[in-house]
């Protein structure tokens, strides 16, 4: 019986699975290239094996987690209060999370070295290695998130033969799994990498006077793990969580809006899926000349996502057209509306981050006044920063609202769908927008392996230019990440309003979500806070790892002779292990607040109170995630503007007041900031698998 | 006819009289004192001329935007937006809270060298006239508030015999005059205090070497006037605004919960009438023995404000049973909430500043890897610290709301009449916390003096014990501010919707307040950015100034020959005097954001979208007042336990990570985090002045 619904559902698993092809495909095209010297392979070895092992005790301990959770979850649904899908569907959003990191960390710690040697052959070279390995990133993301939205959608439907409504309301519920799952992925990695990286810039670069990635700094390795699992596990399983959270959140409220129309409910599936294709056609577009300049690099790269992008907003008019019909186009436009405020965000974070522009040029020139000034600058930078994206977000949510067809208050629920579908949007072209992102850290890791296993200083040249623009798409990136986290947020926040007032007793408890009552306000003010602490511990943690580091060094320093002349080999292992401890130490404790607390929340301010704290939380967490992204990317490109020969360039009294503004940079841009991405979506997340359980036992 | 109610507010103008008298008794007992020697009076007049001269130019400049203003609302009022009271009660509510400002500033530069030459003599003379100079500065605040406050209230009543309603109404409008002035004289002040201190700082002690308060280093003067424009007058018209807007808020409140009852209007006033007579009792218990600690230094203190708290708590249960009678009892309980409220945030803001607990000691034993993991820890530290605040806001707010009666709907206006009553308990007090509070910049003051005109290390030492008092009464004090501030924005928040209720046309704009209502979020989102805004501009500010600063005591440094040895005097003067021309360029941009935004929002969202901006501002402003005063308090905390011989001591190069931390919460704690506390009323008090206009024009 292949129905038009059928052939729907066949093509999105078909795209899902040709993501994934493609992801092999790329993979065996990564693979062909050459490891390079026994020097190379021998640093690569030791990069994958540090990244393995943190690994390897991350997924341990978060299994317990899981584990907990998942009889937790199972004894709410002997109670009634869960259906029995919830507990796996938790599972399985957890699992695939967790493996989108992990094959990216794998691809990558196999290219870093295959990266360098390419170089050494050509800038063109170098990049196709890089970007393929970013590809298999990307696409392995996008594949696995439809792959998980649509295996479970067939199964919900065809075996356990569910109405659409009741599957909408169980898919919410994956959600859930996934985000814990980038929670740990981006907090525990974001702690190691930045650990790493301070603790080897403090000891390394700014007592010892020894250059970047020499090998003679016993964190070396460490730190150049730190890059395979804080930025590209982190971020995979980051970006599996925005991508599938942005997805399901809008077929709920697809569902919703038109009434159990299974048409509406497939809509942002298509589009990822449309989504998917585009980006495989894009990525054939990225090439350049082998005496590229980074201008032509940047142009190769914009040549390939705007490409997928101008294909998407081409597709998606018949698409929205053919499903809903006519009458619906203004879905089209809320659609088109994402795509152009994702683009928009990320010129706005290139603008305050890049040195091409004044804001950074000026942040730079704070250093003629030492540490004090950059910082202070780097800061208001950061908040200043704000305004942009948030009159960007504003506009969209705003007309994605009402062209939709919320204007009147009887097709509120279509303008919801619009919000959501506006994050669907700004997502869809993830698979390219990944790629491009990822290549970041393994051309970084190339240099560092250049850089260790000596090779001429023209690869690391070319290894330099790859990396700097690694660091502007790693702008645009979170542009996207941080504007659909808040869009997704927003659209959560609506599906946890339809959620409670599905449940028995549930309507009345939601009757009063003005801002005029108390419960709502406090949870406005508890829900702005978590942000904060959440940063604050985030950040901490990075302190106390990093401080463990610098000791490490120092010791070894100290007790290692030769090492300072070459002489003999640092104990990489054992920064190594202590980043893996210290890092897998301290990421448990945020994760919990944040799954505990709107548990908590709930149970004392009741439902209002909880969409009082999914409200701040979005709002306090959409800024401080742009303020410290963006103050971090530019005390980063500060410094590198700097060290171009600026303001007295390498070395100078400006350019130590410089690597003190990045350092400072680093947990902010690299561990605070991306994971706070993810904390506000799971924070509804948690609330709606928990909503049945607040409405019936909950004070107010 | 003196009937009840005559009698009432007759009461509150003598406490109100009354509070002035004691300011003018204190001031002629602080100018009995001597001045010291020729080179003390020379120093102290130097530091009263640079204060005079800024506070005239700021004034001149702040009076042509009042000017512009007042024409503002007269057009508005002839065209019937506003009552014609509003434009004269904007004029009179900005000239008390600036004559506040310009009383405080005038005792204190009168005062400083007094009391390092009562310091000469011993600790408690010492105490004495910098207590003496403090109490003007409180009870000018409290009694110049209550004056004009009742004052327009025999005005409205008397003379126009208007209805209590309307009094109400138009009273309420009067903060906006009050929160101008304070926003210019706490962002105008901050700028030049902290641009001075950071310019000084960086070249004096970092780069020169030599101490703080050197009479060679050029902007020593600089410096000192700084403390009085900015810690005095800034301080000063800034509380002058907190004590003003709480009392009218609640009054409009209490007319609005008790249907027009003139008690429910009085009882406001009657508890700040109470507390005037309170502190001054509480003064009399401030003095302390010739060789006192630290410790008995600040138990003379607290016993000062305990007992006067102690009085209104047991003076409040009568004067609200006699006042609403019984059945409103939970009334007392909401002031009591509010007073409690007040002292707990304070004691958190001191675990989190206080180098006797462990946050602090952990944040200096951060300068041990360097000033990168100092500004990383004081950041998270200050983050984190926004819990407890938080938390005791909230639990404050629900149980002021419901104790007053707000459980059921019926009764929602008690319940948030309740929480602006909390906000009057907690500034209850003002005078004689804000006696302890502003003695601090005094004993700065003198402190500087003693050292400039080289008088005996004793006398350093002693002003250094009265000055590090000042510290935790700052801390203290801060937590008051910041406490009140968000409970009265709050208040003013419901004031508002109450104003636009009564507009005609206005119901309907106001009926959809709900957080699913796409136009509060929005605002909800623009609201939250614009703290974020206000920081990064003066902060912003504070950096452009303090680099002016930098270059030129670098100039007179390396031009006037002989400095360095003593043997010139530095041209102090042209230190002042850019001080002054930077900060009051710069204080004009973050003002005029204030005003402006709330009008362009509410035109173009409406008055649910100004609402939920007004709920956006107060949550985000509040995390991020209390997140930079504490940041910025604890690191010149860690620094003073550095300097007191921990972590290598004075000149060790984790000193000098400290200074850093110092240096880069200067514009953090004394700029930008008591700047938005004024801001959040601001924007309320705008909105309510325009919101007829709002209501008529908007587009939403």
């Amino acid at each position: 019986m292949p129905n038009f619904e059928s052939i729907l559902f066949i093509f999105i698993l078909a795209s899902s699975v040709f993501a994934l092809l493609f992801a092999l495909f790329s993979t065996r095209k990564v693979l062909r290239f050459q490891e390079g010297t026994h020097m190379m392979k021998h640093i690569s070895a030791s990069i994958r094996k540090g990244a393995n092992a943190y690994l390897k005790r991350q997924y341990s301990i978060v299994s317990i987690f899981f584990i907990c959770m998942f009889l937790i979850l199972i004894c709410m649904a002997a109670f009634g209060l869960l259906t029995w899908f919830v507990p796996f569907a938790f599972l399985t959003g957890g699992f695939f999370s967790g493996l989108s990191g992990f094959i990216g960390m794998r691809i990558a710690t196999a290219s870093n070295s295959r990266t360098a040697n390419a170089c050494c052959e050509g800038l063109n070279r170098g990049l196709r290695v890089a970007f393929s390995a970013g590809s298999v990133m990307g696409f392995t993301v996008v594949g696995l998130g439809l792959l998980d939205i649509s295996l479970w959608f067939l199964l919900l439907k065809f075996v356990f033969k569910l109405e659409v409504s009741a599957i909408a309301s169980a898919m919410l519920t994956f959600g859930m799994g996934a985000s814990s799952m980038a929670l740990f992925a981006r907090v525990g990695g974001g702690i190691f990498t930045k650990a790493a990286d301070v603790g080897a810039d403090l000891v390394g670069k700014v007592e010892a006077g020894i250059p970047e990635d020499d090998p003679r700094n016993p964190a070396v390795i460490a730190d150049n793990v730190g890059d395979n699992v804080g930025d590209v596990a982190g971020m995979g399983a980051d970006l599996y969580e925005s991508y599938v959270g942005s997805i399901i959140s809008a077929s709920a409220l697809g569902v919703a809006a038109f009434g159990g129309d299974i048409k509406a409910m497939a809509l942002p599936m298509m589009m990822a899926a449309i989504g998917i294709i585009a980006s495989i056609l894009g990525t054939f577009l990225v090439r350049t000349k082998e005496n590229a300049t980074q201008k032509n690099l940047l142009r190769a790269l914009s040549r390939g996502t705007n490409f997928s992008a101008a294909i998407i907003a081409i597709a998606a008019l018949p698409l929205v057209w053919g499903l809903l019909g006519r009458e619906n186009i203004g879905l089209y436009f809320a659609v088109l509306a994402g795509l152009i405020a994702g683009v928009l965000i990320g010129q706005s974070t290139e603008y305050f981050t890049s040195d091409t522009y004044r804001p950074t040029k000026n942040l730079a020139a704070n250093s003629e006044t030492g540490s004090a000034t950059i910082i202070i600058g780097g800061i208001s930078l950061g908040m200043l920063s704000t305004v942009l994206p948030i009159l960007i977000i504003s506009v969209c949510v705003l007309f994605a609202y009402f062209i939709a067809g919320g204007i009147s208050d009887t097709n509120a629920s279509m303008g919801i769908y619009g919000i959501a579908l506006a994050a669907v949007g700004m997502l869809s072209t993830l698979g390219i927008t990944l790629a491009t992102d990822a290549y970041g850290p393994v051309a970084d890791n190339a240099g560092g392996i250049a850089e260790m296993a000596g090779l001429d200083p023209e690869v690391r040249r070319r290894t330099d230019a790859l990396d700097a623009l690694g660091n502007t798409t790693a702008a645009t990136g979170k542009g996207f990440a941080i504007g659909s986290a808040a869009l997704t947020a927003l659209a959560l926040m609506a599906s946890y309003v339809d959620k409670v007032s599905g449940i028995e007793g549930g309507a009345e408890k939601i009757a009063h979500l003005d801002l005029m009552n108390p419960t709502v306000l406090i949870g406005l003010f508890i829900g702005a806070c978590l942000p904060f602490v959440f940063a604050a511990l985030t950040m901490s943690s990075v302190g106390k790892a990093a401080q463990s580091i610098v000791l490490e060094v120092r010791r070894q320093f100290r007790e290692i002779t030769g090492l300072m002349e070459g002489k003999a080999d640092p104990d990489y292992a054992a920064c190594v292990d202590l980043c893996t401890k210290s890092s897998l130490r301290e990421m448990i404790l945020p994760t919990v607040v944040a799954i505990v607390v709107p548990v908590l929340v709930g149970l004392v301010l009741g439902c209002s109170g909880v969409v009082g704290m999914l409200a701040g939380a979005t709002v306090s967490g959409f800024l401080l995630a742009v303020f410290m992204s963006n103050s971090g990317g530019a005390w980063d490109n500060a410094k590198k503007y700097i060290e171009a020969g600026q303001h007295g360039g390498k070395g100078s009294k400006q350019h130590k007041a410089a690597v003190v503004g990045d350092t400072v940079g680093d947990p902010f841009k690299d561990t605070a900031g991306p994971s706070i991405n993810i904390l506000i979506k799971l924070l509804s997340m948690v609330s709606i698998v928990f909503a049945a359980l607040v409405v019936h036992f909950s004070i107010f």
